[in-house]
């Protein structure tokens, strides 16, 4: 019998999916062009040049059989130590390659840091706004998601509910900074108090509580913002990494998680990876790609666009009456709405043209996410349509 | 904490493994070309150039936000049609693109597949011989391998033992045809009857029963040897292929699920296979695999060294006395040895550097697997160490 808990899963459609949908058929209507559509969290610029050009020379030069032939599940040694030492240069770690599992994306890299350390049944925290994957991701692996109600005064850590929700059935702590939604990076004080109240739970339940660090938007940081590397605060952390945004690289699928070398059975880690992949039946990301992004570790594609991009919008926005916090990363903008009802402030924006998605889907109420990773020409265009939309018609 | 059960799966080595590593280190002492290694399934030939062609003309000429852009998580949908075309203009079936959902390889397709016809507990019946990574692919999943004895006479189906294990609990039937470690293709009268009886048992238990195949072996059928497709014999039917063997990819992991138009739910299959990846973290393969395999789609690599090596051994492996159904396609051979303990005889093999599996962990005893996938020169250059095996020392 086919399995009815996926059958239902059909019918739950994604907001932001639904809004772009909408953006798309507008586009078909008045010239995607005049649709200011900041629905979606795609790159809007290019993977490196550097990149396409590994890709090309390999295919060109390199003996099909070894470029095309099976990787070791765990990825190509050579690649894993690299990795290793790029994080060991950039952060000051001690990773070797033995502590590198190679993913299909940060999707992978959280589907088995999740499975390594939590049974079915135990509870995974994570902080509100977040990225509402982590409902699925979460829950198909048998855990439990349970979402820490969200510091909306600085979108850092409400830590008096986290302390209430940290019980002993939470295996693992999940976080995302720089954050999607909010754009904010976490800071040192902010990492070293989660710290702090993990370490002493764990010593009080007399098991380990892990962190799973997931940072696709580590390299999207602006001026003057200090984004501490999470892992250095907590040994026991399973950083996941994509190179989705930093390379413009999503369809490809590539990722990692990094085992802190200091963590409980840290030397296992990757191993069990591997052997959670034979379930999952992901194995090993693409032999080419893995190679290919191993020698462009310490590259990004430009994406100085982000933040001139967030710079526009923030002014404009606090100009307009905004309460928002300014983001330290990432491509999003997560200003709360004018009125207190999120949904209906962003079913009114669409009259404008304007598609942004309503913070309800990302665990916290009144607030909407701009994803500015479009054209600085048409952040400048939309800006209009938000006058329009606040001062005149509103 | 960190979870037992995959730390304990650590401890199982692969024999497979075990005695490619054994003959990679007596390669180093011997030179490798000296070390007839029997033991591993991986392609011995290159990737068509149109493959690469292909590759390196989307690098150099389309857009890389394009290229390298998110694709829909069951796959592209220009790719999924092409993939539907294909197998309709091949096999005569009714595939539209909905039927088509795009996976990491045959691993990720049955990791798919499994979770959309089973639930935890329920039981998956596969036949001896068979891969043993059967095991884990399915016992991760929730669901209980059983393996029905093999039918050593023909190695096609063991049908008394098959009805008897046939139950209630049974939720799919898991096959490999051409096989992986026999050889063997097969045959329409075997789908027929398979089909016959999968057929009564569910309408008896009043349940679908599905059928799984798994076939990556698919193109590389040898001379004379009809090799039918599957999914025409039954309607509830979820084909697992892999490119990894037929254009030689196996590291790029590209694959797919072809639902039957015919079998239950159908309209729903691909689009709950995209909901079980947000839970396995993959999500969609590499768009620009998908795109390249697209363009190859009814190409090969040049498969025929496989026949050829399967006519060289053959013959001599009959000549010497050994019992052997003759292949009719894959790169394995599957004949009998020449003692009861298939262990102790792969054992012996090794002191005159042929490294050769033993049947044992493919579910089947006395028998051992050659995988022919290596240079016809040393194929030959192995038959007098077969030889001398044989005639003078064992």
């Amino acid at each position: 019998m086919i399995v009815q808990k996926y059958k239902d899963m059909l019918q739950g459609k994604s907001v932001i999916r639904q809004l772009s949908e909408f953006a798309t058929q507008r586009g078909n209507e008045i010239g995607y062009e005049n649709v200011f559509d900041y629905s979606l969290g795609n790159p809007s610029v290019p993977a490196p040049q550097q990149f396409t050009d590994t890709m090309i020379d390999m295919l060109q030069n390199r003996n099909p059989m070894e470029l095309h032939g099976y990787s070791q599940s765990l990825g190509i040694p050579a690649v894993r130590d690299k990795v290793a030492e790029s994080l060991n240069r950039r952060f000051g770690m001690h990773y070797t390659g033995n502590h590198i599992f190679m993913t299909t994306g940060a999707a992978g890299a959280i589907a088995h840091a999740v499975r390594c350390v939590s049974e079915p049944g135990d509870e995974i925290l994570t902080f509100a706004p977040y990225f509402p994957e982590y409902g699925p991701y979460i829950n198909l692996t048998g855990a439990v998601l349970k979402v820490v109600p969200a510091d909306t005064k600085s979108f850092q850590i409400n830590f008096d509910a986290f302390e209430e929700m940290l019980t002993e059935k939470v295996a693992a702590v999940l976080i995302n900074t720089p954050n999607n939604p909010s754009g904010m990076v976490y800071s040192a004080e902010t990492l070293r108090k989660l710290a702090g109240i993990m370490t002493d739970k764990a010593a009080q339940y007399g098991h380990d509580i892990f962190l799973i660090s997931d940072e696709p938007y580590r390299e999207i940081v602006f001026a003057g913002v200090d984004s501490p590397y999470p892992s250095k605060f907590y040994a026991n952390t399973l950083s996941c990494y994509s190179f989705s945004k930093s390379l413009s690289l999503p369809g490809e699928r590539i990722g990692y998680v990094a085992v802190n070398p200091e963590c409980t059975d840290a030397e296992y880690i990757s191993a069990m990876c591997s052997q959670i992949s034979r379930g999952t039946g992901h194995n090993c990301p693409p032999s080419i790609i893995q190679l290919a992004v191993a020698q462009v570790l310490d590259l990004t594609s430009d994406l100085s666009v982000y933040e001139t991009n967030m710079n526009i919008l923030y002014k404009e926005l606090i100009d307009l009456g905004f309460e928002c916090v300014k983001p330290g990363g990432t491509f999003y903008i997560f200003p709360k709405a004018l009125e207190e009802d999120a949904v209906a402030f962003s079913e009114k924006a669409k009259k404008y043209d304007l598609i942004v998605v309503p913070s309800d889907t990302f665990g916290v109420k009144g607030y909407i996410r701009l994803a500015y990773c479009i054209d600085t020409e048409k952040v400048e265009r939309s800006l209009e349509a938000f006058r329009k939309f606040v001062k005149n018609e509103y």
